[in-house]
């Protein structure tokens, strides 16, 4: 049995998905593996990972309409407002999608469905460095 | 250290939870493992899975209830139209509930709590196969 | 290849975030491994796993706030009331955030980002007491 571990870096340049799915395929398809277990962890409370629908354009478009519906900037609601109208909805949007996601690598290439492609979920407008570490353990 | 894995396939008909637990439990504690990591993966983004109340069958009335509300079909704020109302809410009530989950195996049984049930949540209307993928680690 | 286990229980005094990042580092981390997988899996509907940001106080004010509006105790959509307004409420809190949650072990360390915290979302309002399993697999 193995581990390998690797970081990605996204230079996100304000809110929207972030199609990150060649990079982790090919990463994870290339430590030579024939089964194990892939696990994706952002390090951020502004950022989440998401896994959607990867063919039409407009399910991205339409994902980010439904949460910014959901969670209005500069809700009245919210006390947290030091760092901007966006900062505490980007933590409610992370809350509501994933930090971490693990995906079963078989017969050497992981299982993502055919439709499914994975995203970084960036939350706030201003541009950000995020980080997403990669897990792989198998054999 | 050994791995198993193993698929499920669900025909789902129609838009509500489908109870996977005796499948997952029987087969995870079948490996003669003593201690592990389960994971499950669905392929999909128009179905995902949820751990919920095992107990009382109002509680799964309650929660389609509750994503029909936060979710409507045929919103107007949608674009992504072309395969019908219950498409894109599909996406995002799978955004908003789990594609991936994992579950400790300890004294080789899976460490599910008395009140957990696990679940395949459709959101589709129309009939469908749903292919659950899931991996055990341990020895 | 190792695998270590432990269980985190939580006097939970009613429905708010409860921290548990000192407990959960101080054991993956004392376990003595340099790579691994750490995954926590809370064995309960009413009571969910998040990562939020571990600063400012007012941010998990907000959370809850925001919850608390997003899914109203009483809602007159819910049938299942029979263990009182919160109950079918914090199913539904559960659904929409995390049940098992994994993170990376580098370098002897796990892999939480400067700002993120491990909380404990508990969302019933009577005391309760809850059990977080921990799994840690590496070498």
């Amino acid at each position: 049995m193995q581990q390998f571990t690797q970081t990605i870096q996204v230079e996100a340049q304000g809110r929207r998905l972030y199609d990150i799915t060649p990079q982790v395929i090919s990463w994870a398809n290339e430590q030579g593996l024939n089964t194990g277990l892939l696990t994706l962890y952002i390090q951020h409370t502004s950022a989440s990972l998401l896994i959607n629908e990867n063919y039409d354009g407009d399910v991205l478009v339409d994902m980010e309409a439904f949460f910014n519906r959901l969670v209005p900037d500069g809700d009245a609601l919210f006390i947290h407002t030091v760092e901007g109208p966006d900062d505490m909805p980007a933590h409610v949007r992370t809350a509501l999608t994933q930090t971490s996601l693990s995906i079963p690598l078989i017969d050497g290439s992981i299982s993502l469905g055919q439709w499914q492609g994975l995203f970084l979920f960036e939350h706030r407008h201003m541009p950000a460095t995020r980080r997403i570490i990669m897990h792989l353990i198998g054999e």
